[in-house]
């Protein structure tokens, strides 16, 4: 049997989680679209952002795997541990909304997934480092991608310029989050292993501003909430909202139901 | 406006959007997987089959809608229309069903749509030719994917033996239908444009055999009810069952609420 209850996690084994956790449910928040999109063409590309989101947590999960054994794969983390094993960020458990907030909230992480890969390259868990490298030429494309259609929905029609204030709204709360630094992250940093996350904000504050000058929306990014300011939740602690429970019930049903089978 | 019931079809035309159809439509079905699969590798290679599918469907709805022109997009074509103007089998619409019914019936297609695919690179319409020639590797790897997972769960456990039978005895009295002609089906045929299914069923019926011999899977393929026959159901004459009616409910939600909109 797998415990479903991990016992409190390494520090490092906490910090692949998280970045795999990241991956596995913002590639499943955008693939809730397939099918779904606009149109044909942007359909097809959202699904193949989220197929390289998925392959960036197998391989994250697949090193987390080999570091703790006892039966751990790929498949048991991603699919047999609870809401409060995960280590990803609320930012990303967040609905998928219209078009303009999966399209928005995928811009404001890839530019922040981009600068944190690139950072951590220089890993001295170099397993870790050749993932990041694998991953940057993906990462550099969703950024690409994403930007493109915030500044074309941003200054574009008045109800796409509206939606995507909306959406910004939404998603400012929980920007903070991405800058405040969990414990096991500031020890990763001290190993050299991983990187202190609010180094990147100042170039990351300083890219967005830009695109969302560029966008013709307005927001203060200024003064982030940290996650325990205003919702009790923090991603990283382990902290989820109901709707990270919602997503893990319909993405872990056949594996809960008939776990180790093909089914 | 894009008119909802377009006038009577010619038969190019409604053949090109048979061959679109069929693509969309289990690409769609398939893509109910994203992030539903039983092994995250496994959901991946099912997603990017899917994307497969929907990139041929693209191609083929691109390629209709030049012959028309008025405003028609492959969009347009993909989103816009009711169910009774789908042409697709009944096969591929019928509900994803567990893992071996989705498996099954992919394999089942692919051999299909591989002679299908091989006999239309000597179109003489060469657009339609070039298109077939782009996806034969395609189906190629979708065949033997599918064909690899029917041979492991036909031949697996018990409870995976048990699944396929079920999944053959649903999926049985609808493969008539790959071989009976329609009348836009004749008529291509003549005009050296398309295939006359019914010639592909001695060699489908072969491999097939083949494979399931292999899976320990038993059916009687030599009498295949055509579609009148057994429901009344007949997918290329746009007679379809409810469960088409749902699925283009979902897939065209955004389109129709917001034509020709990116929401």
């Amino acid at each position: 049997m797998i415990p479903r209850h991990l016992p409190p996690m390494e520090a490092r084994h906490e910090y692949l989680l998280h970045l795999a956790d990241n991956a596995l449910v913002l590639g499943h928040r955008n693939s809730e679209w397939c099918g779904h999109g606009p149109e044909l063409e942007q359909d097809i590309a959202l699904t193949n952002l989220s197929l390289d989101l998925l392959g960036q947590a197998r391989l994250l999960y697949q090193h987390a795997a080999n570091g703790i054994g006892e039966g751990a794969t790929e498949d048991t983390l991603a699919f047999l541990r609870d809401a409060s094993d995960y280590r990803n960020l609320i930012l990303l458990e967040l609905p998928r909304g219209d078009w303009g907030l999966t399209i928005l909230r995928q811009y404001l992480f890839s530019e922040f997934s981009l600068l944190q890969y690139q950072a951590l390259q220089g890993s001295t868990d170099t397993q870790l480092a050749a993932i990041a490298a694998k991953a940057i030429p993906e990462v550099t494309y969703h950024r690409r991608w994403a930007r493109d259609w915030v500044v074309r929905l941003g200054d574009g029609t008045e109800e796409s310029h509206t939606r995507m204030e909306s959406a910004l709204a939404t998603l400012q709360p929980h920007l903070g989050e991405l800058f405040s630094p969990a414990d096991f992250e500031r020890t990763v940093t001290e190993r050299g292993i991983g990187i202190d996350p609010s180094t990147l904000r100042s170039e990351w504050t300083l890219r967005v501003r830009q695109t969302l000058d560029e966008a013709d929306l307005a927001v203060d990014l200024s003064s982030l909430a940290t996650p325990s300011n205003h919702t009790g939740m923090d991603g990283k602690l382990g902290r989820h909202t109901e709707d990270l429970v919602r997503l893990l019930a319909e993405m872990q049903t056949l594996q809960r139901t008939y776990p180790g089978n093909e089914w």
